[in-house]
């Protein structure tokens, strides 16, 4: 494979308390990394190399999305205006029931398809008949980091099931792929299952991938119902003695924090999600503080509609301006430090993403702030946090290899995906809540019965 | 001028209680006016007109900017992560004392570009030199409310320059250009000043538009300094006996609100900027409760980065649901409802925009509902709401003529607007504080002395 030389850029370097914008760099890749960074007049293209002429956009590190359900798209605006109980009782599992394992296959290329139009390199996801899920990763040429969702219902089989994948995956699509057990949370596994979960993961030298503590309300159901909240939950039954991704964490109290930090986990953050279901905002201040890092999530599209990282970003540090009254908090450079650095830690990768570094991977994206929207360009710190849309992404590269140029997908076929998710719609949409796949209800504490069995 | 055929639009109502989308409409604007809308098969072109073929595209009101500042777009990017004092005593107040009449002639011509490029085809300004902001509303074809921002410090001066531009400008650029009064705000302007433009507003039969009520903080103070929250101090100054339109009110008290809805005055609502600079939520469900419309507003670019009320729209929906704690508050009906009838009626042309019926000013908007970050379309609603971005808007029409067709402008001349923006940004970004056009001061009471003085 030639190498690629990325010319004339304009260089977002994220540094944890400030960002620098460096002119007419070049990047020259090579393989899956970046082999040479810097001003155009030293960095020169080798033989054969491939030239993306990139003057007059700017080049960071590919957004990471630590925390989706992909394939959830397929369903994505049927859950409106709902209350959390309601989304997942009354809408989310109940059409999931519908859910064939050919559609997960469809659903993440179309998510996938969206994620690279809005510069989203990477993506931890947690759903189910993820077979099909890392076939359709292989195809797009993304990175992904993937777990297959159990609930404790099923009991040993349901291990036996996130392990089996988890195994079977680790390394897939030439390493672009790497895997997660993933349990689904602490109100629908009892602790007998996560303590399995924790074992296997141990086993077979594995993270784990977890929803916990999504509010303040399943906190509270948590200590009502087994005298603990749902982080010591996970510490008790030895899943953060494992590299841990805990998704959400809203509902965490400042002792969870100190735990989380002190055994390293890091939290998934999905700000819209929040909003819309009314579920607190996540205290990502005191969270950052207490050592804990956080990274940007889109979570599902039937919760937060879209797979946009630059809407997770700017209500990132909106919500937090708000919800601490201190405009200072969550500054410009804090946030972009978030959506690369820290994002690429919780993901698992801190070396390997979200710097533009000889060395790293070379995911990475070129983004024009030429828009009306951002002139003149005073701050492109500010553009990219507060006025940046997933349309100013040009071009992106993941592992060395273009996925989009000048918009235009070249792995995916976009037609036919929209093709064959619209074919399925009217079956995806039918709802039978009677048929759900899991019942909500954290007030009842550990792991309800699988309501099909 | 010949007639204008849209052709086969899926076409939304937006309705206070529900939306409809109605497939295969067409609508024949004629001059100014939508003239017949109906199934394609009904609505034909006339002789001589011209067909828009919108098949697969949406087609709703433009939408209406109900608060802005908009030449501030030459500042933006420049005043981040900094409180509220701060932001006008040591950037926004000195920054505009680099502005030259000419900046805002530019600047007015960027904004309108940025806002037509995301389907914004009126808006209620509130500025500086706004003779030569309408001249950029006269070339850019779009509808404008203008007020030429004045302060107490200017004392009977001040009532005349912006009595005078209203007075001189109201009906220009074939009418599409309207006009209000605009005193900046009660702290910034006494009450003996106050009076004296609601004088001349009942002298010259126009309206007023304010800030007022920003945040919880300046009630309280204006309650310590006169006894009055700054809404009574609009009532007692006789500003709310004209029609009136409050810029925020984030601040407002329930009393103040029954006071607003028994006047009829309207609110318009910048959530994006209240969330950086850490305001406080907006009542928005407890205004419309109270009988007080809301319009979608975006501010200046300085506290909002953009003029996107896409943004602003979700924000709307999101926030509410957020500070109620009840994610089924401000559904998607209602937030459609606002960001079109409502914001209509708050702007001053309830009748004329925000519907797409015949008799209405054909300002309207064609939508692309077809990219990944939409599908499948489940629900073109929370599409709208919750997934659209400025990018899908493709055509643009403001009282009968396409400024915007297929993403390219057509009134406005881009590249020339951004080399001659570019051009004074070392001047515009100096900033000395001491040369401040105000001072911020709530708790000081009723407008502090003029610094330059």
């Amino acid at each position: 494979m030639p190498d690629i030389l990325v010319r004339g850029c304009l260089l977002a370097r994220c540094l944890a308390q400030r960002t620098e914008f460096v002119p007419d760099q070049s990047l020259l890749i090579r393989g899956q990394r970046i082999a040479q960074v810097g001003p155009s007049s030293e960095v020169h293209p080798t033989p054969g190399a491939e030239v993306l002429e990139a003057s007059g956009l700017l080049a960071m590190p590919g957004l990471v999305n630590t925390h989706a359900h992909v394939p959830m798209v397929l369903f994505r605006g049927l859950a409106e205006d709902v209350d959390l109980e309601t989304w997942f009782n009354q809408y989310m599992w109940p059409l999931e029931a519908n859910l064939e394992p050919e559609d997960v296959y469809w659903g993440m290329q179309l998510g996938l398809a969206e994620m690279i139009e809005a510069g989203v390199t990477a993506v931890a996801d947690h759903y189910f008949h993820m077979d099909l899920a890392a076939r359709a990763v292989e195809q797009a040429g993304t990175r992904a980091a993937l777990g297959w969702a159990v609930f404790g219902s099923q009991g040993q089989a349901g291990v036996e099931q996130t392990s089996r994948f988890a195994q079977e995956f680790r390394g897939a699509a030439s390493g672009r792929i790497t895997t997660w057990l993933a349990p689904h949370a602490p109100y629908t596994c009892d602790e007998g299952f996560l303590r399995a979960v924790a074992a296997a993961s141990e086993r077979l030298g594995l993270g784990v991938h977890i929803h916990a503590a999504e509010t303040r309300a399943q906190t509270e159901a948590s200590l009502r119902a087994c005298g603990a909240t749902p982080i010591q939950v996970l510490e008790r039954t030895g899943l953060l003695a494992r590299p841990a991704l805990v998704a959400h964490a809203c509902g965490a109290t400042p002792e969870d924090l100190a735990l989380l930090a002190r055994r390293g986990a890091g939290v998934a953050h999905a700000p819209k999600t929040y909003l819309k279901l009314s579920m607190g905002a996540a205290p990502v201040v005191a969270m950052r503080r207490a050592g804990v890092p956080v990274g940007l999530a889109s979570d599902g599209a039937v919760s937060n509609n879209t797979l946009d990282l630059w809407e997770s970003l700017r209500l990132l540090a909106l919500v937090q301006k708000h919800a601490t009254g201190r405009p200072q908090e969550l500054n410009l450079a804090e946030a972009l430090w978030i959506a690369t650095r820290e994002s690429a830690r919780v993901y698992g990768l801190p070396e390997d993403l979200g710097r533009l570094e000889p060395g790293a991977l070379a995911d990475l994206i070129l983004v024009d702030l030429s828009g009306a929207h951002h002139q003149p360009l005073h701050s492109p710190a500010a553009s990219l946090v507060y006025a940046a849309r997933a349309s100013d992404v040009r071009t992106v590269l993941v592992d060395g290899k273009v996925l989009m140029r000048d918009r235009r997908l070249l792995t995916l076929d976009r037609d036919e995906i929209v093709a064959r998710v619209r074919h399925g719609m009217t079956r995806l949409a039918r709802r039978v809540p009677a048929s759900r796949i899991q019942l909500y209800d954290p007030a009842a504490g550990r792991g309800p019965a699988d309501p099909r069995a």
